[in-house]
């Protein structure tokens, strides 16, 4: 008898017998102890090995198969049909790497070589970026002594600089202590992944969404379940049962990446509705609300439910995309063993000097007139932008309404074939720009990311003229 | 029957039915699906069950028995005896931590509160910094945007810089391509364990060792082997077949941490040999190497074989306690997937203007001045602590004679109460220094720590006669 499973051990971690059942197998399947291919006991032996009924054990293998596990090639032949990422041979290597290892297939920023001007995401503008200001917090932060704070949770008076800011700006009830600082949110990201994901448990994220989410995931083991998002953000309604049956949900929702939409009233219950009900943990990145253009936010998930919510953000984005610095606001539940995991990796948090600096940055009052005026002269650039693309490609995009964000999202109106001409004769005219094709698993109409932040409007006027005039020629 | 292993997958992966068997088993006892205190089926059944000889299963339960694993009540009674380090409960947490999260357990650096003068190893003296040119390297790299070379490899310049020093003055195939900056030696650590180490698998280390080692060994999944130092420092010949079979060992040969010992010529063959016959890899940590106060250092563990070994260097000791700068040299089959580990955590290399401003303190000459005058300064440090010592605590330590490292490791000549209550009062009397027993596992008679980079002579003058006369008090 070689298809052996660990039932006893699933029947006491599981409720029913069927729930049971399925994970035993699909545990055997995921960790390879079945390969792919191999054929499983039919429903009546498998039944009499484990003294179930034949219907629990059709209706498991009908659960398997709606999950890609295995498929029936006849009504008397099912067979293994899932192909585990972890045994894929890694070039060169003659030493033998942990499953963990051979699951890391980190996020790759986009290829992003020779534009001469470029509407990427992610990049500020370091020309008008308070240079003198940021200068004298560094030289004030290397006159203090710090090797006595080291600690893994941050830089003391950053944690409780930037807790006040969030506090009074985003109505969130941040404090130093429940505030940890870390390098990037992917770190953040990664390390809740591995505290929170069992092999093979799944993580709701939305789709389109960001690339580096689904590698943090698949690391930690984890099986990505994407959610669509429509005009009113990520919606759960649309999965099945056992999809929704997931430990954690990264989202966006005060300005979803890519689209730019604002996650609705509604959907923002329905998701704590969810996490309650499944005991789940969401992660709420809020990636760029710095910058508001009108308009009061919609609360955050964070405020409505303290305890089953992590709120992320970044420095990248208000500070430079060379700032490493980003940081989470933790259930209280989640603050020790946070600590504890992000500990293992670093004794203690690192780029001491530059968190010295920003929290005399934040405590000078120099970040708040910053922000202030960058968020004058990014409000320019949007609407600039919008009118250019009005003036000169009117119709091409269908661009989603928001008060927030560094980027504009369109939703393009010519077909597929016309769009893959547009961006690679752009390409050849050195303009660079995001299509949207690599955040969706689903298929979906041909859609870009024109970023702002970057770009005054004399560099991107001529850029978007040129733009039109490759249109022109398409059409 | 509740005992079920999953023998034909171990089968397929092991040589011997016996070595299937006891993996088999372990395994059963580490994932918990037998808990703690729970009866093994006995030799004859099992034997049976498996179509086993009785002989096979009665040498595979003494395998068990001698690792920890089980033990014998009587001759018909077998209980499982490992406690797994998950099972753990973690204090005011309500949501399910993975079992991941739930073995990091991160080294805690040892309380240091109140001390007026301390001995603690890791600080440098600020003092005497080059702070002027540090500054100037901080100004020119903020004047230089970086945004488009971001890397998680690490700064160009700097890995281009670090690796010219390092074939200079280590003898070290080191070029820009295996040379990877990390946030603290602890990130490479606890990366390399994740790489290499499936649950249950060994990793050796030193005993006394770093216990940041330690849990990083934990926090993979992996079981820390302990191999004893001698004055020729670690010896693998002391371990027992089974131990030896280890995936990993973490080691410091230049300079043993904390005993000081430098690892014999003999010592080092026996090492790599050890490597070459597991097709292991080889850690060695060269934490404080860089100041010498004579002679030539023995060739690194990774010159003689490169394939086999990770260099692993700081910054900390060389620049700042609180810059949290390391780098590793990696054989070339494991440059990328420690890079594609890296990446899942951070996107872009963490303390980018840290890692510009010391590229151009690099390569401006002003590290090397630093580290000429730090060798002068040091061995004056060394020196008058060794003679302080001799002066006012004569006989109460035997010293690790030692041409390298920043601080003096002693064992105590009188015995262990007399050891207890001479740390105390110093600790009452406003003296700090770390005794050594928190880095062993095994039973060790009293020894102490005293680093001595932090303090001019000045201030450990006084701080030494104290301990003088504290322990003239006790005799």
């Amino acid at each position: 008898m070689s298809f052996q499973i660990d039932w006893h051990l699933h029947r006491r971690q599981y409720a029913t017998k069927q729930l049971a059942l399925f994970h035993a197998i699909r545990e055997r399947i995921v960790t390879g102890s079945s390969s792919t291919g191999e054929a499983l006991p039919s429903t009546r032996d498998l039944a009499r090995q484990y003294g179930l009924s034949r219907g629990t054990v059709t209706q498991v293998y009908e659960m398997l198969a709606a999950d890609g596990y295995i498929r029936s090639e006849s009504r008397q032949r099912t067979l293994v049909s899932y192909r585990s990422p972890t045994t894929e041979p890694v070039k060169g290597v003659d030493v033998v790497l942990s499953e963990w290892a051979r699951r890391c297939r980190p996020h790759q920023p986009a290829e992003r070589a020779e534009a001469k001007v470029h509407f990427y995401p992610g990049f500020t503008d370091q020309r008008i970026f308070p240079n003198r200001e940021w200068q004298r917090s560094i030289s004030r932060s290397l006159r203090q002594p710090s090797q006595r704070v080291l600690h893994p949770a941050g830089h003391p008076d950053l944690r409780e600089r930037l807790a006040a800011h969030l506090r009074y700006h985003r109505n969130i009830q941040a404090t130093a202590e429940n505030t940890v600082i870390v390098n990037g949110s992917t770190q953040a990201i990664a390390l809740i992944a591995l505290m929170l994901l069992e092999k093979g448990d799944r993580a709701i994220m939305e789709d389109p969404g960001f690339g580096g989410t689904h590698s943090a995931i698949l690391a930690a083991g984890g099986r990505a379940v994407r959610a669509p998002v429509d005009e009113h953000g990520i919606d759960l309604s649309a999965l099945s049962g056992i999809e929704r049956r997931a430990r954690l949900a990264f989202v966006t929702p005060t300005h979803q990446f890519p689209t730019g939409v604002v996650l609705s009233f509604e959907r923002r219950r329905q998701l704590l509705d969810w996490a309650e009900r499944q005991a789940a943990i969401i992660i709420e990145d809020d990636y760029d609300s710095e910058f508001r253009r009108s308009g009061k936010p919609l609360e955050p998930l964070r405020s409505l439910s303290p305890g089953r919510v992590v709120y992320m953000g970044t420095f990248s984005r208000t500070m430079s995309l060379s700032l490493r610095l980003g940081y989470v606001v933790l259930p209280d539940s989640l603050i020790e063993p946070f600590l504890r995991a992000k500990a293992v990796f670093e004794t203690y948090s690192t780029a001491w000097m530059e968190q010295a600096a920003l929290a005399d940055f934040m405590g000078s009052g120099a970040y708040e007139r910053h922000l202030r005026r960058m968020t004058r002269i990014y409000r320019q650039r949007h609407d600039t932008l919008l009118q250019l693309f009005e003036e000169h490609l009117p119709g091409a995009f269908v661009w989603t309404a928001s008060d927030a964000g560094l980027h504009l999202f369109g939703r393009w109106q010519y077909g597929r074939q016309r769009f893959n001409r547009f961006e690679k004769q752009c390409a050849a005219a050195g303009i660079g720009f995001t299509s949207a094709d690599r955040f969706y698993e689903s298929k979906s109409p041909p859609s870009a990311l024109f970023a702002f932040a970057h770009l005054n409007p004399e560099e991107a006027a001529p850029a978007i003229e040129r733009m039109g005039r490759i249109l022109k020629r398409l059409q």
